[in-house]
């Protein structure tokens, strides 16, 4: 394999072989082909983009720099590709084990306005998010599910191209993104993998058009990689529930979970599920939603009947049992997670100005917010405030007056700035004289219309 | 101006600004720009294009990235994209030289199939290819014309620029060669610019469509610059004359140019000019349409004054007069090289296998054979063996019978290798039953249709 050769190839929008693609992430992650080779690769699969053969072998590459772990249980996992107060996994992994599965879960941090669930879980005083892979396949099997930050044991090429697209601009291409994601997911090992692709202002995938690309090409991905998958593309124009931070998040999935455990006066769960065969128009419908595609397909389910287990173990309490004993075998304390919601910290709360119906809540902003609170990180090296958030008082639907409270802003650093944040804030909600359509969560149920690999022509991808 | 934007920027094929591209290429310069992020930008020009405008600006960041001459005399300058066997240079800008307009030339080395001025002309023992900025200057000014290369002290953003270029796969593209090409001529200071771009198997630019793409973009990127500009198209299908070498094509282009001084049985010089109007059909005539095109932008004179100008200055040796006194001045000794000329050297001649008319002699198969025999270089540290080469019996359109001497293969290393060296030039010649169509050399000419830089969306360049 020559690089200059394969860089011509892919400039030129020529598919490129197995081998050649193999051989460039090895030479890579080695450092015979040095940084300036791949960065001209990554950008040329941005503009020239890859077929699905070529994408596939680009995963497996990526998936083999690494440790590879194998189960001999029955396994599956959920990935979010990340969004505003998006702490979904927090309750879908433990009710999925709660049905029986083993939920092996290598999670992230957050970067920017996307929060990350290992940051959450940090945030119960002693949880241990940092486990080694033999640890974590320990809590798997003896509790049922673990989710601890993936080690650079697992796919190191993918930690050196991240980097390295990240100060090159091509972070936006389809293949490059699934890749990266699916690598890491391969590399767990989970037999079943069912994707969230998260659509709107405070996700990565502005565009639904561009959510359902990657879904797609995740699912397919995985297929072809010998798993089971199936995907959602749910929206995230506005926050996912009402809690957006850390430590409130985690309170927020309690909530859900049916705890009663912290303090919870300020997410008022609505504990009703709507009709998973229309649309799935609150978060906890969602969590039993994705729950139940874990189960049905690692399970060779119906899916009817896993949604019905679903809500089953929400409701008699295995599914908070079940974190709990996550929670327990990683070191975490609940208790002393309680206390810490109860330290003092400076809030600020925003009012309607007009009365009406709350018709978008823009999460791009809201992300931002709080990012700029504290609750999350612009470089790699920040540190996380666990306390700082925003606690939504309203969802998209409601009726408010002038003078009804729309969100409470909580800092612990101190009131410097909250009040520059909390107009930042106001900014995010659109209140009209008429109720919203309700258009649910759910924007496109994927479940893979390609069966494999097919070699056609590389079409460029976004 | 932040790299990463910029690179967003033009991977989604917008067009950069102008103090985007000045600050990316300065940054590149000073090193503050990592080269895994010009080669991303190269990548995404590659892919995406540049407009007229941002060629222009990214051109004038090269030049001023070194130093720029000045002339207080009128001047022009021939460049040629480069072929196999093209000594044009060192007849045509002698030849302008003698009609009054003065020719400050800094040349190349050669690198794979292309052979380089400088190489050929550092054949003659003495000649310092190689003068500082300030002795070209003195040449130029005390005798009209000097040729020798260009010093690091002009444009080292290209020179850094090409080199990660040659490494990345990001040499094919017509903004990205305009920029090179002529950010050095610009900074040479040519207030006249001709460009002879070379189209086929021994050029670059193997498309017709290809070759006029970059001559409009070199012609309106000189006006642009405010110079005076035109180019041909010419065909490099088949070498141009019969030397493709080193020293032997200095004595091709002295036989050219009328000297008696050299051993020129092996070149067969045809000095009828055929008729301009029509095609250019000989390598001289050629040479003179060139040199007039310098002449009558330079000294705003009717092309057909200057045509016939530059005849009579290569019939009455005052084009040859020019050469010698170049060549002198720079130290070379042409009485030294005509005895370098008549040292013993490993030849071996090939013959027509059947009878009928040369047809086709492929440029780049006679090129690589060439390189082979030591020629050129693979890499540019290698050295060149002055005297190996070919020398060619017949050109296109020639009748030959079995046994007709086609070629004459020459190394002063040894036998070793000739013979197979030989096999592979004899496919390089199709002989047919009927003689190939006149297509003459001249394709295209182009007087630039575009008056200055637009500001037109990119669009993908080849």
């Amino acid at each position: 394999m020559i690089a200059k050769l394969v860089l011509d190839k892919k400039r030129e929008g020529y598919a490129l072989g197995s081998a050649e693609i193999r051989e460039f992430v090895e030479g890579f992650v080695r450092g015979d082909i040095p940084d300036y080779q791949m960065s001209a690769l990554a950008m040329a699969v941005c503009c020239r983009g890859m077929n699905e053969r070529e994408t596939a072998d680009l995963t497996e590459a990526m998936r083999n720099s690494g440790r590879c772990l194998e189960w001999d249980v029955t396994t599956a996992d959920k990935h979010s590709t990340g969004g505003v107060g998006d702490k979904l996994s927090l309750v879908v992994q433990p009710l999925a084990a709660a049905c029986g599965v083993f939920v092996p879960s290598l999670t992230g941090r957050g970067l920017g306005i996307t929060g990350g669930t290992a940051d959450k879980l940090e945030t119960i005083p002693g949880y241990d998010a940092s486990l080694s892979l033999d640890d974590f396949g320990r809590v798997v099997r003896e509790v049922g599910v673990s989710m601890t930050v993936q080690t650079d044991e697992i796919t190191p090429a993918d930690k050196k191209l991240y980097a390295l697209r990240d100060v090159t601009g091509t972070v936006a291409s389809i293949p490059l993104i699934t890749a990266s994601i699916l690598s890491k997911k391969l590399a767990e090992g989970a037999g079943t993998l069912v994707f969230d692709v998260k659509c709107g202002s405070g996700a990565f995938m502005k565009t639904r058009e561009e959510a359902v690309q990657l879904a797609n090409s995740l699912v397919s991905g995985a297929k072809a990689a010998g798993r089971k998958a199936a995907a959602l593309v749910t929206d995230m124009s506005a926050p996912l529930g009402r809690a957006v931070g850390n430590a409130n998040e985690v309170a927020e999935a309690l909530a859900w979970l049916g705890s009663n455990r912290v303090e919870l006066a300020s997410f008022r769960v609505a504990p009703t599920l709507s009709d998973p065969n229309l649309t799935l128009n609150d978060p906890i419908s969602l969590c039993v939603e994705l729950a139940a595609m874990m189960v049905s397909l690692a399970k060779d389910m119906d899916l009817a009947a896993a949604r019905a287990l679903c809500r089953e173990k929400l409701a008699d309490g295995s599914a908070l049992a079940m974190f709990e004993r996550m929670v327990a075998a990683q070191g975490g304390d609940l208790d002393a997670f309680a206390r810490l919601l109860r330290k003092p910290v400076f809030k600020f709360r925003i009012q309607a100005m007009r009365s009406g119906y709350v018709t978008a809540i823009d999460a791009e902003r809201v992300g931002k917010v709080a990012l700029a609170l504290g609750a999350g990180r612009l470089e790699k090296s920040d540190r996380i405030d666990p306390l700082a958030g925003i606690a939504l008082d309203v969802v998209r639907g409601d009726r408010v007056s002038v003078g009804s409270p729309l969100a409470t802003l909580v800092s612990s650093r101190g009131p410097d700035g909250l009040e520059r944040c909390a107009a930042d804030l106001l900014k995010a909600f659109t209140i009209s004289s008429s109720a919203p359509a309700d258009t649910g969560l759910l924007l496109e149920r994927i479940t893979g219309c390609t069966t494999g690999a097919t070699d056609a022509p590389s079409v460029a991808g976004a």
